[in-house]
């Protein structure tokens, strides 16, 4: 009686392992044993965290007596691993697609040590996106509660330090970076864009920010809003224009609000209303709003 | 000085278990012994990914000679849990919930290969997805980043998976697949729903695919986009009627947008705006868009 | 040729620590070895999804004789990590900052006995919920499906458990509760505010309650819904007034619908249409919708 | 380069596969399918030790108020694998190798709980044999510290609960068990051998003590000590036979004596020197001891 | 029918409750709740060893720039974790039981500091004990083979750290750690033992060393040998007496040697055949060796 | 107060790390990054085990039906790993201590290939060792119970696939297999023994077997026997000597007794009784005991 089963199960395997011989776009990757690890990077991003934010995120199972040898060792081992997975994706980048193993090993390392430079800079945004939050939300009962519990903070973070790394050419990683914390906040926030200084996400999910966005100090989004292309129909072809909208200082946007195109300048000091949908500039100091049907 | 605290706590715990007494509704579960396991129903939506992708997901740690002999375990292992879990579920099932524990046994090993069955065909559609992510995205680097990297890509795969459970009449599980995806990606996209190939989902979270929907071919959503009933007064009365929109090859729809209702059709080739709010048909070739108040 | 290397890495992590020293805002924590562990609260989540749901999430693994063991062992280990996490946050509430770590330990202890009493109570109100669930959404199979699959239902729970402790004026925890069902569910409730029996969400991401918020029975809200503040320019000056609405008895929210401002009502039986924008209050059974340029 | 590795694999792993067709007896399970589980039985053994010493071996991450509850679900747990690893290994058995599983199941239940009757006599056997060793070692500080390190007190317990499985004629099950506290403690006694109370072994490793050996009361034995068979060269014929040693009530064996044989009793009071080797009965009062060429 | 069985299962359930009402010896602990915990005292075991032999036991993961970093957290984990378990077990000692739990505290913390001091000297005579274990077995390949495969250097370097705080008067860890390197080697040395440098166990299993055994420097020892009390009738009464033999310098004892009681003195130089038994002193220069009837 | 207790610790471990410059001869390790992996070694043995007994070892999770993809899995993982770890521990051999890094990739490859092409080979001899076992042993119950639970049979299969490792001059590694087996079952065989079929170890705790001993066919072992060299002061000079004795066919060695010396021989068919100490040769067919002075 069984004899049949296995008989059924072999056929099944297969024909699926005969669809495997179908060389569709599916199954063609660069080089499947050097994949970048989705799980390393993730790691990474948490390690990052606690280098980032010393105070907050360091192990509490016990009393440290000396967090510099923490701190340095947990500063290694990102240094390692991240080395480890910049050598495996330069193969994606232009520059280095075509050299020697050698070539994108030395690389990799130059790279990291780039990144680490860049630390004290990323501390120094992320304190005053800090102040931004606690000066923007009256919910908001200590800071502690917003580095440990607000998803915009935690979003902004990752971005800064994905941005780093998009800034020096690394494929792949600082968009698996921003992915992770899209899919712990539902926000969005591509490497790529540029995000001046006391930037405040309140609440957050559905929030997208395209690749090419350029966006001020003291800017404040909430929940729901786009700052996004205006039409990709063109795809591949746009891959290094200017796609996405600039918001320049002090402006706030409020929730479902999309602002589109990569020529919308968004002027200094203005309101953009809640669901409002705007696709052309707007002067400094403007309130946009939509109306009901009521 | 301990006692009177165990006293309290005796009677802490004796009130919530009196309360269990109640036989409330929320108390009251078909068998609870046999529940289907989301964690085992999570376990095979990722193994599916290894199967769907085999050049994606493999396991990374070694060189493998022979991926014949671990996609099959794979395979076989999907079949083991898939056809337990489904086994459990088909008590819920209105065809099988009066009929014997084997006869439902039996139905599940059908069941489950008729799934397996499936699963070159799942590739083909998965493929065209894969292209029109690629063609539709200038902000993509390379096809590889999109299936690592994109939640939409994750959204559709898993909801094709489970579409061809919901084919099967299987119940809960397909949609636990999707509620996985959905609080992965914040993509929400009904087993029910009839999706076409070249189907592309940028950033995506906040988007909501309704159960009767019917969407053709090289459509495009973006984030915050509803797809849904145009009122559910009617509860569970309406369950079998059509209740989502129809929307035809070749339609974009921006961010935002809602789009309500069984009787409407999005006709072929439309572009409907980000925000917009629709509840009524729209010809082929339509452009919609909300007007803000500036 | 190590040794510069060497050099290089020690000269790195000397700069970061450097940039420890700078006594910056990010880096002062009320006391770090004390923080509240977002791990064993993320659990004490999941534990009391199993106390209020015994049937649903009991343990699978066995045949359980004697559920009042298991349930009671649950009770007690709920009862020592929460009374633990309470005694570090009461730091952070003004009324036992100053007080001795004794004073905090004991009134810890009376919070959580305080709030296990409320048991019986928050299950009330689920019980309404997932009838609410059941009754209004016609794609949904079974009550079961509603407790294992639903976003919303889960959404609901952890806010209901939170507001208890909101209630109790325990800092952080709440919160740390419901952006744990933010993070999962795409749904973010503040724990502060107000929500009458029968509350229904349907498809969920995307939705955001302020804390002020006070919703009556019987009412239904779809993704993307804003129940907000105007304008919060204030910043922390507004921390105790009402900046969030209030929705009364058997109001319809659907879908990207913003309603703002603290003295806006919606009255009852009023239906919100979708992409609504509103912070003006609306008449009982009003109907609001907005119209597109088509 | 790869092409010829990968081919040379496939052989080596075609020749292996081969070799498995070969029917040797290594490869002839009963059915592998139903093998009882090891590290089931091992976590079983570790449950028991729980329910023994219910003040020592007790969870000590928190504050139990009500240790009832705790012991309740760990008998249940132990009930209900241990009932399941039953019902595989009796088809060993001679008695029930031919009937049915249903046969088999009910057994199992019937024979689990029988098990479980016998744990107050465990325990009286236990605390005796905990005073002997308290008793008979200066080098004990407390009972505690018997209880917590001595690896003597950790083969008698684990022997008397298998010798109970053993009596209720359940296969491999008790050997299993022993085989266990074998490897961990370096002390062998058979799940068949009978031993009174107050029995004391010091140091433990190297301790053999045979299937048909019958212990009195108040025996002490210390390391390297063999309570052995004379001969085994008749082999399977000797099944049912005495072969092993009979030792009397207040017996003393010293370090690495052996004493062997079916009919070989040691009277009571006796004490057997360090590395005596004893194949004849010894009256009582003896004093046994070797001479040294010096 | 599930009925009766439930019924059953709460009686033998009620059955053992009761039991461990009777008050018996095994159920009387000092106090639960703060028991030594040996799973953390093994790993304190474990991390020793990595502290001592820095360059083997290294975690290998990654390339460590700055090894000091690694090693000062690890002996700051060690500080931390065997200052709570002692300040837990000096209540069993003589001179603290009676004291408050803050004497005990603080004497802790001295005593952690006492041993951790004795780190440089315990690393001294390991590193004489590695030389004699490489000079003694020509079958040792490396010194790298001794300090990863050799059992006898395994139960050296546990029997010197617990010997460390066996002179500082700690109860229970010190035989703790001892019998976890009896468990796992089968060498079993008695933590009061007072052994000199250059100590060499071959092959090891069954060894035993007693609590107030003296052994020289440059002193051999092999499988199954004792080196034991003579007699411990007397029990308790006999814990401060001198109860095993001293082994004078280079003197070599092959296996199964049994040497017994506390005024036997074997003489510098001598060599003690296998399987002698001995309880008589032996002058130096000595060769002892049984024979055989053949 | 905290400050004086941090500059302790500080100086603790500086005075730890400054042994640690002493260059100690237990610091001095030839390559720590690149040690052999104790943890993936025990790891090989173990799946070796699935592999040689494919019928007793395998995963039970489910129904497998496919057996051939689960074992070639299994052995090119066992390949992947070893080949690994051999390629480290080459550096260890005299042939391969100079070469390059890629020369000694190249020959682990060779030498993992050769030990795998040896698996029948090994299978056939375990079939022998079994048969012998169920022969020799009344107690036991079924040859299922030898495999499963008899700690002779399991160092005898470590022994023998370690044997091959030896003989195919892999340095470290099958030292690090046998001590394994060592550790779990007190049977310490060496690596470079020849041991023919039908080898048989009842009970087996204590037992020791040297580097060069050579054991016929139809040689039975009891507990505590050693099989060892006559002297070793000779130290690292006898390297490459004969130094343990030749067991003949058909030889049974009974419990403790020790036989010694490199020209030593056992004649076959001889028995050796408990406790002898045998130091020259025996003519076949001897019978060898001790007598005890009573």
């Amino acid at each position: 009686m069984e004899k049949p089963l296995e008989q059924e199960v072999k056929e099944l395997v297969a024909d699926i392992l005969e669809d495997y011989k179908g060389n569709r776009a599916i199954d063609q990757m660069e080089d499947f044993v050097d994949q970048p690890d989705k799980e390393v990077i993730i790691n990474i991003v948490n390690k990052m965290l606690k280098i980032l934010f010393p105070g907050y995120y360091r192990d509490k199972s016990y009393k440290v007596y000396n967090a510099a040898s923490q701190l340095s060792l947990l500063i290694e081992d990102v240094m390692y691993y991240l080395n480890k997975e910049i050598a495996k994706v330069l193969r994606y980048s232009r520059e280095y697609s075509g050299v020697g193993e050698d070539v994108r090993k030395e690389a990799a390392g130059d790279i990291t040590k780039a990144f680490l430079k860049r630390i004290p800079s990323v501390r120094e945004y992320l304190e005053t996106d800090l102040e931004a939050a606690f000066d923007g939300d009256p919910a908001a009962a200590s800071k502690d509660e917003i580095i440990l519990c607000y998803p915009g903070m935690l979003a902004i973070t990752v971005y800064r330090m994905a941005h780093e790394l998009f800034l020096l050419s690394v494929p792949l990683i600082p968009r698996t970076m921003t992915e992770y914390a899209h899919s712990v906040t539902g926000i969005d926030i591509h490497p790529g864009a540029v995000i001046g200084k006391y930037f405040f996400i309140d609440h957050g999910t559905g929030i997208v920010v395209g690749e090419t966005t350029i966006i001020g100090e003291h800017v404040k989004v909430y929940q729901g809003v786009t700052i996004g292309a205006l039409s990709t129909s063109g795809g591949q072809k746009l891959k290094d224009k200017k796609r996405h909208p600039t918001i320049e200082d002090y402006v706030t946007i409020y929730s479902n609000a999309s602002i589109l195109g990569g020529e919308t300048v968004i002027g200094r000091d203005s309101v953009i209303g809640g669901n409002a949908f705007i696709t052309r500039s707007v002067e400094a100091g403007s309130r946009v709003s939509i109306r009901n049907k009521e």
